[in-house]
């Protein structure tokens, strides 16, 4: 420590929010040189590679062929599969000296389709598993939490390419099991959730997230195994309702009850003053019975015009723009702003109803729940009127449904299992069966054995490399510090020699070191001409797992072990230590 | 093989032109992109991480400490050296949504010295060391020969960072030793010359180049050991000459003699009846007699106008305008324009002398030879008009000189030993003392003992490592294939199935590649269902160093080995086979 490139701060970043970017910068780890770029100080590039071979180790037992492309990429392959224009300012994008397009990698796909048909013809040629491990960039909106969301960062993406729908199964099984290992052997504590398939296209797909308080992800479980991805959560359809019988929709004058708050108290004050009969003066509203209409307009990729959407849900949930977002990718999703509403008059802010939608031929969505036969109060299309009893399949019908209301803690689980709860989580790994959006792009073809053309089907499997490096330090600290796991850490061993300048001392500190490298393990030394309690506290603060002082007890031929996790001290014999340390580091 | 993402081709690529491109497309090491940009494949990675390896551990060895920078940097650092705008077309610049000014780098002298600036202060933090094995992106006009030079490629950079000269030629030598012992561990044939620093400002500089005929760098050597890159010749100036009792310059008509050729030819036909008196009729002229003006115009880095500048050399010599260029470095060199002539009519084209570049005031640089006291034959500024006799020092007076001239083999050797010989080669290594220029720029001081700052003074040396691929290649083939060295062969050996199907035969092969494997060797197999004569010609292109057939003789208990390099073929005993192969493979 004495000459290695370190430098550890007793304060915060200014700029760190969470516990993982606070001590990866406290730490030395990590330095950020620009919003979401960040360099590699020497301990920290030991613990990205020592995940990186974890990775690479897993991908290889299951026969993956590691290749790699360039970053530099240019635009014709994306141009192909449209993801040039549908990223829209989601990649940098430059121009060479010559003018021509480019893009730096934010994922593959191209790429591995158009290297598998340059070299393979044959189906005897298939299955095949590529994967990189390799730098990407994506220009996030909004890079946070250090290397937990980067602009610049190492990524271990691979692709099966199978002649058939079992084939791909088994590919996508393989690297589920893969990923298992990965993340067991990084000492993590994780989820598998059922995901959506975003940008890529495609059908089965898994995230595995990471648990964390300061995730990004929000996810459900219940108590039957189901998980998933907030934005995954599919709702369940109730039975839809016979409709005769229903009564009559009827306006109301509601005065001053722009928000779901005022209406429903006003119909339980006023509801038969009002003039509602059906169910007598005694009929009870609540949110739920509401339909709230939410107004968004989508642009798809490369149009220049945004379209009108409306969005029906029960009164009592919020719309999650996110789910929202998922459910219409590839298009771009914005709030309405107030031109919108100027320019499109028959939108009566507060009291949109289905009527003025269909009537000017807006597309209109419902949540799910808005079932043929369900009878909701909304919007009559006038300030200060509702509509009461509007029943869908008799007074209006939408255009299709979709995933759109804000799933909660205790809503009911999909699987049909209790009720869910809630959690957050740090998305480490993606699978997913993309099948044959790529091959069909790029005519991606294997000469069957009856000469006829098989499209290959495509599975494409990413792990966040640089972002575990965040991940396993956001599960793995404590108050003094980090506390890396054996399997990571930049050192199997620390020592610290407890004394300023003692002579003695430092050759002890320094002749055990070089006894423990002699036995195989990788030793940090902290030879500073530096106070005890300054040491102990950066032992503390670089989180290795076995920590060694060399101190006052060598006289009497002791040294004191501690176990970083667990704080537990324990004094053992000068003589013959490093086998026994050896031995504890590899237990 | 059956399984390995490999597809060797028969055919040379159209583009290439060099051996190593040729075969490393052909034989399925690297797949084109975009011009300059790459995708390795299985073996290419193999042998690029070897090479990465052997660079690691020889910086290491010197105490290197590795870190890493992102590819992907601000421009601010850059506008601090000069070096956004100095870099001209030839790095990549983009701009990120925010609208902020990014660059791909190139080189990262000021990240490092930002780095050093962030982490250290006092004087007993020096010397360090610091590099790093990233890909790095410049934007070359005309990239080449493959990976030969790329505009994505990975390059090892490292920086010292020392207190005083003496400390930073210690680091210097200690880095030229490393380079040493890194290519020769590489089995190449290389030299170290002296060169030119280009835009990376400093003083001494050395670059290591493979020998090669395709080499894009000519070099010059001497036999007293004199090697210089051809950009960093210095012409020996000769002693100045008594400017008393040379003849009085003369202006003669020559009709029809606007070339170097012409004239000459003219004036030892009719230099007397041209009036030539000084040294009679007799008098031989040769075009070293000549004085050659070349007009080009320069500009410095972020200027917007050109300057015109004269450049005169004797007339026996071209101008080698890569020499200009690094004479001239930072800033840019053109050629002259028709309307650059017709904006300037006193530029007389063919007949440019001193005197009409004088009066006008245009910068005017000469070769080393024309010192005080040289008569030259040079233009009169009007057509089909000389001037002979023309004296240095008192008919004119240069700006100053320049390395303008070619260098040729035969000239002399700068270090007054014998004469010069040219040859070619491939840079793969720069070494050089940068001094205090990023210091400058970013302050970079240690507090000195006696608390007064200390500013520090820095090398820079660089490694092409995806280069060295092409080099070793390069110099390492034959008519069949690649030949690679041990060290950095993609496999240990490779094992032939000589038969398309033979079940005893396969089985023989799966069974010594699995022992040989367990004796901790690398193993390509060669268990395709194709004819031997197929899988011996891609054992030939593939290069492994040690090929083994398992074919007609194993049934009496032998094996064939060959060894690639010498085409040497040995039949040994089955039995044992494993432990004699790898005996030769460590040998």
């Amino acid at each position: 420590m004495s000459s290695l490139f370190l430098r550890t701060l007793r304060e915060d970043p200014a700029d760190a929010e969470v516990p993982s970017h606070k001590l990866l910068v406290r730490a030395g780890y990590v330095r950020r040189v620009a919003p979401g770029v960040y360099s590699w100080l020497p301990l920290g590039l030991k613990v990205l590679r020592r995940i990186e071979n974890i990775v690479r180790e897993e991908m290889d037992a299951i026969g993956g062929q590691e290749i790699q492309f360039p970053a530099l990429l240019p635009r014709e392959p994306y141009e192909a599969t449209n993801r040039w224009t549908e990223y829209g300012p989601n990649i940098f994008r430059l121009k060479d000296r010559k003018g021509g397009d480019y893009l730096l990698g934010p994922t593959h796909e191209e790429l591995f389709t158009l290297a598998v048909k340059g070299e393979y013809s044959s189906y005897k040629d298939y299955p095949v598993v590529l994967y990189q491990i390799q730098n990407k960039y994506r220009d996030e909106e909004r890079p946070r939490a250090g290397i937990l969301r980067g602009r610049e960062f190492l990524m271990k993406d691979s692709y099966s390419f199978d002649l058939t729908d079992e084939g791909l199964a088994e590919s996508y099984g393989k690297h589920r099991a893969a990923y298992i290992r990965m993340f067991e052997r990084l000492g993590l504590k994780y989820v598998i959730v059922a995901a959506t398939s975003g940008a890529m296209g495609g059908s089965a797909s898994e995230e595995f997230l990471a648990e964390s308080e300061t995730g990004e992800d929000t996810f459900v479980r219940g108590p039957g195994g189901y998980a998933a991805n907030v934005e995954a959560v599919t709702t369940p359809a109730p039975p839809a309702q016979p409709i005769e019988g229903k009564p009559a929709a009827a306006v109301h004058h509601t005065p001053d009850t722009p928000t779901i708050e005022t209406l429903v108290d006003f119909l339980n004050a006023h509801y038969e003053s009002a003039g509602g009969t059906s169910v007598g003066a005694d009929r009870k509203f609540t949110a739920a019975d509401t339909l709230k209409n939410v107004l968004l307009k989508t642009r798809q990729p490369g149009a220049t015009d945004w379209e009108l959407l409306a969005i029906g849900v029960p009164g009592d949930r919020e719309v999650d723009m996110k789910r929202v977002e998922a459910g219409l990718e590839p298009a771009e999703v914005a709030l309405l702003e107030e031109k919108d509403f100027a320019a499109n008059p028959f939108l009566v802010k507060g009291y949109i109803g289905p009527k003025a939608l269909q009537d000017n031929g807006v597309r209109y969505l419902v949540d799910p729940r808005v079932v043929t036969g369900t009878a909701w109060v909304t919007g009559a299309d006038e300030v200060d009127h509702h509509v009461v009893d509007l029943v869908v399949g008799r007074d209006f019908t939408p255009d299709g449904t979709v995933e759109a209301a804000e799933v909660r803690a205790g809503d009911p689980s999909p699987d049909g299992q209790g009720v869910l709860e809630a959690a957050r989580g740090i998305e480490i790994g993606h699978i997913f069966q993309l099948g044959r959006k790529y091959a069909n792009a790029f005519s991606l073809d294997a000469l069957g054995p009856d000469s006829k053309p098989v499209r290959i089907t495509m599975g494409s499997y990413g792990v966040g490399v640089s972002r575990l490096v965040a991940a396993v330090a956001e599960q793995s600290h404590d108050e003094s510090g980090l506390v890396w796991p054996r399997s990571v850490a930049p050192f199997d061993v620390h020592v610290v020699i407890a004394h300023k300048n003692n002579p003695e001392l430092f050759e002890g500190g320094e002749s055990l070191a070089a006894e423990l490298e002699a036995a195989g393990l990788s030793v940090i030394l902290d030879d500073r001409k530096a106070s005890p309690g300054v040491k102990f506290a950066d032992a503390e603060l670089l989180g290795v797992p076995t920590i060694v002082v060399v101190g006052r007890g060598l006289a009497e031929g002791t040294l004191e072990l501690k176990d970083r996790a667990t704080g537990e001290r324990t004094e053992i014999p000068r003589e013959g230590a490093a086998e026994a340390i050896a031995a504890i580091v590899r237990s």
